[in-house]
């Protein structure tokens, strides 16, 4: 049976995990597939360390050249993490010839323009499926299976770590510090988090799944991403009163109209609670994509972990072993020039909860509404909660709005003297059947 | 830009959706695969029908053989239902080197291994993304996406006329005629529903996925297939209290052990309330599907209509597109010889829900549990519900055991003396994360 030989590049959780499902399930790939995936060399940080896997039969060297210039490696699987010296691993390898699988975002989300246009350049595909919601094939899917749809939108909960913290701040009532503390002790979040809660990971992953959508990188500062450090327990549970779940979201969404401009945007968003991803739970991720032609579709499974990751790189591998074996070039999958830039934060519609503290006072209600109305904002519901007599809050659901009419709105009624500070402003999604 | 010819046999609803989204996303979709997807003929039962779509640019034959010695015609697109005309249709297509896509379920579980046999001989790859859940591309994730797993299990809500039916006894308490009737009247259902309320539109869906996960076709005659038709609000109101839900689910297995002897069935089945698929409600489609790598997936969608099953065909067209182009041939994902058998309904182990119409009569419900007991069969939990003084039911659930020992259980338990009549057996199935 014909071999592919791979050079492997990175030898952590994920790196391992392909080692050792590649040789775990082999006979069953190698009759799938009609290729034998050979790993005929491994690249890490330091070749000394020992290793609760067995490499003997592999070559293990301190140096990724050495993968670069070993001709019987004809796909590199980069897998090191960090952001520079992978940059450099991938074009040296594009520039080689060499096929390239990777699962970096980070890198994808900063490079994806340089690395696919020297790629397109050279005829070298990359592919990149662990790249996006780990074991869940939301890649190929977008790219293959919905080539024929205009993607209306896509919702993603495409970061299990604050899935986590959010479910456990839902169901046992902890407030931020103690389900982050939680997910810390459960190994769900790392101990510096930051990418994690404040949504930059969630965006590199919508970043990419834009570019396949609607065939443009964007610019990472042209996205809109807020974190869930400031969800509390208070808002999720006056959510729960109106109905909704808070989720992190990443959004992507393009109008059918003649601009077709984009969204791209993190936040934390309020949604139905009848809605099917209102019940994706824990540390799982899940992508509900709507196509023109295909309707409201959902793809649910494990994000992240030594195992799913696994999966997204193995099907690449299978992937990129018959795009060597029949000259097949699919990266080209995507659409230049059909559609429009990203749409400027200020002109995104979409509805809001607001919770503002307010004096327990009468007229104040008044005062607000005032406010809004003047703005040309709509009230679609509002709670009042019993309050202590001196300060009161308001919670309430905003019809469609632009970003600019509610930071007018928000700066105008912060300013109300019968207001006792900033109001909690959070975005709220529905989905069209 | 290059175009691929297609011959579109059958301009029923699903062929008039691909002609008619073809040409709505034609810019998009050529961008995306680099090729143009030209339909140069049509071939339908009465070319002189009058219709709403205008096919002024393409032939319209009332014979398909026309499309077979076309020479321009590279893709044969089946679509027009029925077995043996689209057998000989494809057949001849195979035989005269044109590659195949086709949404035809019946016709693949009835005759798949020959058509897959002469296919491989030609060298002419089959595409059948529409042939099971419409819109969901299930084929592509379970052929491509987790091609380095092994497929433990695969739970599907595959039929959307039986999940509608069920989810409407369930909601509003409906009894089977009344929720079947409101299907037919919202077009849901057809005028002869046997197909869909028997479950054999579901098993010849399972028996695809089988053929994807073990490499095997198997023989209609050994899927254990029970339809919906007996399933009463009754039981549904039942499995409510007990924390579960009704589904209509195929369901494929195999074991992972020496023998990887496989399981088919389809048959109502009692799922735990908590899990994603009970709350699958309408005729959207879902499957679960859980891999020795990936663990727990759930895809999620229409599956059935015009538009979603378009979507499967366009995709299968572009899919068709690349293989042509790079005489790619990807057909060939099936495994041979790894997995053994279909397993003998009699030595399948799962659990039971069990109701029993009895006399309200003490020493009933030890006479029951003496059966059981003698048989090894454990009780895991019980209901008897407020009796009217006269007659009661017994509700029980059974851990694991295998159908023959169920079997001899309930012909013991029916011929016992204060049981009134039959009892109602209806699966159960857990999920393991």
């Amino acid at each position: 049976m014909k071999q592919i030989g791979i050079g492997l590049a990175g030898f952590g959780t994920v790196g391992m995990g392909v080692f050792r499902h590649l040789s775990r399930n082999r006979n069953l790939l190698s009759q799938r597939l009609g290729f034998e995936l050979w790993v005929r060399r491994i690249a890490v940080l330091d070749p000394n360390k020992s290793r609760s896997v067995d490499t003997s039969a592999q070559p293990v060297t301190g140096n990724w050249e050495d993968l670069i210039v070993d001709p019987g490696v004809q796909i590199i699987v980069e897998l090191m993490g960090g952001i520079e010296e992978p940059l450099r691993l991938i074009t040296r390898a594009i520039e080689a010839g060499k096929t390239v699988v990777t699962g970096n975002k980070a890198l994808l989300a900063k490079h994806g323009k340089e690395l696919f246009d020297l790629a397109t350049a050279k005829q070298v595909p990359i592919f990149f499926e662990a790249a996006v919601a780990g074991g869940i094939p939301i890649i190929k899917a977008v790219r293959e299976s919905f080539i024929g749809n205009h993607i209306k939108s896509v919702h993603g909960i495409i970061n299990g770590t604050t899935n986590y913290i959010l479910t456990r701040m839902t169901e046992a009532g902890l407030d931020y510090a103690h389900a982050l503390g939680e997910a810390q002790a459960q190994g769900y979040a790392e101990s510096d988090p930051t990418l994690d809660v404040n949504g930059w990971d969630a965006a590199h992953k919508a970043i990419i799944l834009a570019s396949l959508a609607y065939g443009t990188w964007i610019c990472p500062s042209k996205v809109f991403v807020e974190g869930i450090e400031k969800v509390t327990a208070r808002d999720i549970g006056f959510a729960k009163m109106l109905g909704y779940r808070i989720k992190l979201l990443g959004i992507i969404k393009a109008d059918d109209d003649g601009s077709r401009s984009i969204e791209v945007r993190v936040h934390p968003t309020l949604i139905p609670e009848k809605h099917v991803l209102a019940s994706v739970n824990g540390v799982f991720n899940a992508l509900c994509v709507n196509g023109d032609v295909v309707g409201e579709t959902l793809f649910y499974g494990r994000g992240a972990g030594q195992d799913p990751t696994a999966s997204a790189v193995i099907a690449d591998l299978a992937e990129a072993a018959h795009a060597l074996d029949s000259k097949r070039r699919d990266f080209g999958f995507m659409p230049h020039g059909l559609y429009g830039d990203c749409k400027p934060l200020d002109e995104i519609l979409c509805q809001y909860y607001l919770r503002i503290p307010v004096d327990d006072k009468p007229g104040v209600l008044a005062q607000v509404a005032g406010v809004l109305g003047a703005l040309n904002i709509g009230i679609s519901s509002m709670i009042q909660p019993e309050s202590d007599g001196q300060s009161a809050e308001l919670i309430l659901m905003l019809h469609d709005a632009t970003h600019a009419q509610v930071r007018e709105a928000i700066a105008r009624i912060t300013a109300l003297p019968s207001v006792e500070g900033a109001p909690t402003l959070l975005r709220v999604e529905h989905f069209t059947p």
